[in-house]
């Protein structure tokens, strides 16, 4: 296999942005990335989307987009694996440069959420569950990771200022960055003060529903030394799954796709979790930020949340955690979330986070983690300064 | 990149099966597939699907998918390009087996349809075509064909008589196919008595809605061998997109997506047409097969349909067309339809085509077309017996 590359990252706003459609937002990311790789063609593009079908009656994405992009008769395709349909594009596009295939690939992520009336968005989300075991008897995500908050609290004595010390902190590092939805502080006391969604979940639990896109260019470290752009190398990538339905899995206190793919990452990578300085991971509810920690191993089970409230996982910490501000405070888009992760990865890499969240030390290796659904499938991906 | 073989198929009844759902329809193609191989374990699997979200309310199938397979944890992914699914499904698992990355990879398509009420089916399916600038304005598959049918008869002089062969011929190939939708042959006079859907293209000149699975198992051609299975090598992959629009096109009476994928797919090869012994392509409607047949270079432009006339695509012709059926006779489950066509190129590649339907003189090397919407997208493979 090839050794593989990023040479550019781009991303719109992300928000509620009612005037652009889904084609226009990718095509501001993805022209985003190709100037800053300095690259004026691709040799293939895939498209991370969950579920375009539902949110706007579009498919066929891979097609469009290469079209719109002004890429005629491009080898573009979609992937989908619900929220980390980002996740999968790019580790989609890594395989197809490190086999020879193509040389520069597109990695995108897109989703358009604000369009579907009501109630739609939650329920075009649970298509990501199970439609006939869970979906069909009323559970929708809120739901699936309060049973998960609750099941962790009874076991390990997770508390509530647990999960509120992880919206604070995803909130300060989002406030620094230009590109979040939320892009503002809160306090422990107006995270516990929100409206309850789904018990002991509140609004400033959940993150947010989202319009927004990002993009990465990957080729070559041969191509990416000739671009003259910083060479932040891929060097690890795993992929697992899991049961959806969440009464399917043998424990609803841990993630097990999450583990068996930061095992297969680092495995491939030939480092152990000591050699990572920082992470982007899943926190689509605080719950989630907690479990997944404990899953990739950072913490011992039941003892995430703790670090959380210690400050380990903050920006001056020693393992930063959502240093863009995560899901929570940077917003949601699910099928860009993951291209998203991976951007502020190569920002931080690069020494180009912006606003004063530019960890100190100068990061070598970063890791993202980005997964679908309750934790149905997981991508890991490790990145190093070459 | 390495050497890559297919070493086992399997596929379910195409038809509509009320009785199975989505999970069980892919399972029972998929054990079948592995049976076939002889494997009792995949390294990774990608589904091909168009429109879960629409048809049944489902996403993540990837995840959904290898858990009822019993696969746990296993690296699952979805790939969607509107009818080309299959097709796209087959390439990313050729490309992961090639690359290194995973040794036995499955290959598998699905789509339920008939779950879906009243006009629903037409209308998830107009999702593969514009929905801004086609779809909002009322156009849906069958029409958009019927323009590309009245400009291939104005530009080329196409008459009723050749579209009405390519469905009696494929109705003829799919009567010995167990696994057809409608294993019934039917006359010129039948298609050109049907019911009119949208002129000239009649309910005879269509594919139908159908229910179906299909699963083919990839490998290196080293463990295909040590497997002790007929070695099929995959010798060539193409893939090109075009605007899916199809008021976007330069020309609505060829195929540009299919030109290029099949010259991508040859040049990999290193193989001319004349290399190919016979061909299952994408005859969603009977125009299809005509227009994709000049598109490949196989008749020249405007010759198509004499070629469907004079028998030159029969069992018994010079370049036989569609042994399987087709999506005409055999159905059109759409994510499952790429994937099926590769299935029929094994079985005549290894001698086991069904009832009669086998060629004559061992064909040595076949090809497949499978494409989305109108041709936004198109998946072309060729196959060669090592």
């Amino acid at each position: 296999m090839r050794d593989v590359a990023v040479v550019g990252v781009g991303m719109t706003q992300f928000g509620e942005i009612w005037e652009k459609s889904l084609r226009d937002l990718y095509v501001e990311a993805a022209l985003a990335a190709m100037d800053n790789a300095g690259v004026d063609h691709l040799d293939s593009m895939v498209v991370g989307c969950m579920t375009p079908g539902l949110f706007v009656g579009q498919e066929h994405l891979g097609s469009l987009l290469a079209d719109y992009l002004g890429q005629k008769y491009l080898a573009a395709s979609r992937v989908e694996s619900a929220c980390a349909s980002g996740g999968l594009a790019f580790r989609t596009a890594f395989i197809e440069v490190a086999s020879g295939m193509s040389d520069i690939v597109m990695a995108g992520g897109v989703e358009k959420m604000t369009d579907i009336s009501g109630d739609g968005a939650t329920y075009a989300l649970a298509a990501a569950a199970d439609q006939e075991y869970e979906v069909f008897h009323g559970a929708t995500f809120p739901g699936l990771y309060a049973l998960m908050a609750v099941a962790h609290m009874e076991k390990y004595g997770t508390t509530r200022e647990m999960l509120s010390a992880v919206a604070v902190k995803n909130h300060r590092n989002g406030s620094m960055n230009p590109f979040a939805q939320y892009p503002f502080k809160i306090t422990r006391q107006q995270v516990e003060e929100s409206v309850m969604v789904a018990s002991p979940l509140r609004i400033l639990d959940c993150s947010p529903i989202t319009d927004g896109a990002a993009a990465v260019i990957l080729t070559t470290v041969d191509i990416a030394k000739k671009l003259g752009k910083p060479v932040i190398k891929v060097i690890g990538s795993g992929h697992a799954t899991d049961a959806i339905a969440l009464h399917s899995r043998d424990d609803m206190t841990t993630l097990k796709a999450t583990s068996v793919a930061a095992e297969k990452a680092l495995k491939m990578a030939g480092k152990t979790l000591k050699d990572i300085n920082f992470a982007e991971v899943h926190d689509c509810f605080t719950i989630a930020e907690i479990v997944v920690t404990e899953s990739l191993g950072l913490f011992k089970p039941g003892k995430g949340g703790e670090a959380a409230v210690k400050g380990e996982t903050s920006l001056e910490g020693s393992f930063p955690i959502n240093t863009s501000g995560g899901l929570k405070s940077k917003g949601h888009p699910v099928g860009a979330t993951g291209v998203a992760q991976i951007i502020e990865v190569i920002k931080q890499l690069r020494g180009e986070a912006e606003n004063g969240r530019q960890l100190k030390n100068k990061p070598k290796i970063g890791m993202t983690q980005n997964m679908g659904g309750s934790g149905g499938s997981t991508l890991v991906h490790i990145l190093e300064v070459a």
